[in-house]
């Protein structure tokens, strides 16, 4: 069975939309993400640091969708990392209410050694030099390196963030995102510009407007499924991540044409994220559902149209 | 061979946009719709007015495209409908700088006698009673009647909209005004409550982020061309509509598989209209880049992807 090595945050999350707030819940990257890939036939396990006063419960939920978490370092005496945000009416921005790095401050990744050789390695929005420190401790070349990274590193960290971009295959970033990091407005000249700093493949994540996939001059889109109401969008580009490499570590496939499957497959478990607050809606999918939304995909998206004279 | 009947402005308009600004030049839905429709095997005519002061040259350009423009009346004396407009950074949102109604103001259409039987009929952008007047004037029901519309006319003349709207297949308006029309945030939603004033499909533009189609529970997306640069988007709204109806004009098939078929010819056509300032893409658009440029669509949104235990 193929290896997925996940990296970034478990944390706590306090979240305010316009249909309510909650208190400390669970959050944080690497959740988003393994609970995501939790839905392929494949190992994946999570490095990532938690405080002391996180509950055992959420780290069962993790074990029980099959997440090695033994590369999580409990800090005794720490405290875990905490977001605090409100969301807009539109649910299209947020305000970042608080941030508490706490044990994050000084997080040293380990990496199991059952997953030094993992297929796929999926880096989750984290300080760069973390990212680059993962990757340092892999004993073989994984087939695939995915990276997310966030703006906030791109303001406070950009030499440490573009070196570890020049050892990934794929970066995922919003569209806002692209721009500041290509100075292009033109999604297509930054995707363009974001090939030459390293990754072969850009995936641009424009929330409810869908994603891009660029590869030279390939380009590929997946919309995101339209939906009645979005409660919480808390965690939809963590799932994307998620349901996009844990296809590709289960397919083991990095061709063009499967990456446009995985695009899909990420907007599908992303759909899902944002249907409830948190992670509630990622704890109880079931595969049959994942399957069925692949089909409303396919209705949404897919035409058959003859070239004419 | 099956007819098109439009209805719309054919207009001067004076546009700005970061790429910079032209002087009075042909503009107008009607002008945009007729453009792009006539890259189908119908015939067509355009229902529309214009004042003495309009050249000439610009009713031959419509007139080389085959488009049949005895209903465009030329008032002795009058003015041609003027709009003025500057676009921000992002082109997604402009300024209205400067609308003269002239001979547009006391416009009564005249549908020729031999398109009040037209197969479909396209209702511009204009007063919803002239909207009215023109189904009025059709000796049988069109097999299919599209209805373009703007928040304008929602501030305006809703009462008359509203009518309008009872006797239509489809409406095509943007995400905004579909948002006004029906007190509805999430575009599912609106969609849902528009169908129930009328129109049993509704195409929902967002701009460079694609157009929606909805149908019940069935709902299609197609997204616009990725394209480097944006030049004008003045148009591109008309020219989508005129690519939508022009090809179920020839087609003749109003199937809702058809119809995703029209969306993506209007998006195709559309992303050709950006290019460069007003209708000069248009003007020199031949049938051999449109075809190639579907081809780049369907890279652009197919996958083939198989269902997984």
């Amino acid at each position: 069975m193929n290896k997925l090595l996940i990296v970034g945050t478990v944390a706590f999350d306090a979240i305010e939309t316009p249909f309510g707030k909650t208190d400390k819940i669970l959050g944080g990257a690497a959740t988003y993400i393994g609970l995501s890939a939790s839905f392929f036939n494949i190992k994946s396990a999570i490095v990532s640091v938690v405080g002391e006063d996180f509950p055992e419960a959420y780290l069962d939920l993790l074990r029980n969708k099959n997440i090695d978490i033994s590369g999580v370092e409990v800090v005794k005496g720490g405290k875990t990392f905490f977001w605090s945000g409100r969301y807009h009416n539109d649910l299209n921005s947020r305000d970042t209410l608080d941030t508490q790095l706490n044990v994050l401050a000084d997080f040293q990744p380990k990496v199991p050694a059952d997953y030094t050789d993992a297929d796929v390695v999926m880096l989750g929005n984290l300080h760069p030099i973390v990212q680059s420190s993962v990757l340092d401790q892999m004993t073989t070349r994984p087939k695939l390196v995915v990276l997310d990274t966030m703006n906030f590193w791109m303001d406070c960290a950009l030499p440490e963030l573009l070196d570890v971009m020049k050892r990934v295959d794929v970066i995922t970033i919003n569209d806002e995102e692209a721009r500041q990091l290509s100075g292009e407005y033109s999604l297509v000249k930054a995707a363009a510009k974001i090939h030459t700093m390293g990754p072969k493949y850009v995936v641009i994540k424009k929330g409810e407007h869908g994603a891009l996939l660029f590869h030279d001059k390939d380009v590929f889109f997946a919309p995101a499924l339209p939906l009645e109401e979005v409660f919480d969008p808390t965690g939809a580009g963590d799932t994307f991540a998620g349901g996009f490499s844990g296809f590709i570590a289960q397919s083991e496939n990095i061709s063009f044409g499967n990456m446009k499957n995985a695009i899909v497959y990420g907007s599908n478990l992303a759909s899902f994220c944002v249907e409830e607050f948190g992670t509630q809606r990622m704890e109880r999918l079931e595969k049959h559902e994942v399957l069925s939304r692949l089909q409303q995909f396919k209705a949404l998206t897919q035409f058959d149209i003859a070239l004419q004279d």
